[in-house]
């Protein structure tokens, strides 16, 4: 799971911001329905609370990707959901291809936003509001073991060794900076480190779904 | 190395295409200076020669971000090459670090192929025309291997042992379909298939750099 996710709306505070109305007028969609992008809004995003975690849909798009494009999970062992800060949550349909391209992307993020769900009558991404807890409520995984920089220090094999049982539930943040928030933290059975240097979510991703292949044995 | 990477410009005989036509006037820059993108010039490349392994620059996008995030590039000890399949050559200087939204790498790719390098007297990127072999007669490396579902099956840490030297060369295509070209494939001393299904290029890359670290003993 990739938790309290850099991904939302412009919020409406952000609405007469200079930056912000470029960009409505450009897209020719209110600002409540344009994904926040720091490379887009970065001088709007400056007094914005917590702004250095905020608006970076880039991360979730990598890991997307990164993810429903590996064996794994295209075998069906394994499920990906996206918190985000704001406490929406993203579940995927097994065998989703989502668009390679990130306007594509980010169009279709948008929409899911708006809409609670894309993909016709697939539902092929659904979004419901949930806080990290609930999704975990649902979910009913076997262990929860969150992966930060402050974590003790596993190698990856180490890590899915640890956490074991037979759905266990591995979260990455999905922000730019910083750490996993207090309520998240205390869901989690264990906080592990896989390196000396702080990893790109999409990096700490694609090395957990590339070890997990290797220790369930998709080929 | 990314070898024969679906990374150009707009070819000239796509000038007069709506799409394209389109896109430039939406861009405000020729259509010699754009970069050609299917998700925006699909119709204009339906007779495009070869068009199913052209027009994918999300390729290059997604691996020069994985390789120049990891810890290996970082501590400069692996060199990247993104070969396009026009014969040109990026290399990047050390300690890069591209921007991480489309939009921005998309503009940096096209001055880059405009004018040969990016990054002011440093020239962090620089482009030059070359073939393959050219590249390779250029860095010496002790072995070429090219990875391609149509090669021996090899773990990754196995084509390691197996590639062996000091500085080994890696080579994994940056197309969308398809496999090397016979002139890729002749200089290569052996190919190698890491998995029974076709992966992404930037999964394959990813779980190289990843087992490269690991060889090294990169931290």
């Amino acid at each position: 799971m990739l938790a309290e996710t850099a991904l939302e709306t412009i919020p409406e505070e952000l609405g007469k911001q200079p930056a912000v109305r470029a960009d409505v007028e450009k897209r020719g969609k209110p600002a409540g329905e344009i994904l926040l992008d720091r490379s887009l809004h970065h001088a709007a995003m400056l007094k914005l609370k917590d702004g250095e975690f905020r608006g970076r849909p880039d991360i979730a798009y990598h890991v997307i990707l990164d993810v429903t494009s590996s064996p794994i999970y295209r075998a069906g062992k394994l499920d990906l959901y996206v918190h985000t800060r704001n406490d929406i949550t993203l579940s995927f349909s097994k065998g989703l291809r989502p668009p390679r391209s990130y306007d594509r992307f980010r169009g279709l993020m948008e929409q899911l936003l708006k809409e609670g769900k894309v993909g016709g009558k697939e539902d092929l991404i659904t979004a419901e509001r949930g806080s990290f807890k609930e999704i975990i409520n649902k979910a009913k995984p076997s262990s929860i073991v969150g992966l930060s920089k402050l974590g003790k220090r596993r190698t990856l094999p180490e890590l899915l060794a640890e956490a074991g049982g037979a759905r266990p539930c591995l979260v990455v943040g999905g922000f730019p900076a910083g750490h996993f928030s207090e309520e998240i933290e205390r869901s989690l059975d264990s906080l592990v480190s896989i390196s000396v240097q702080g990893l790109d979510a999409s990096l700490v991703v694609c090395r957990l779904v590339y070890e997990m292949e290797k220790s369930v044995g998709v080929e």
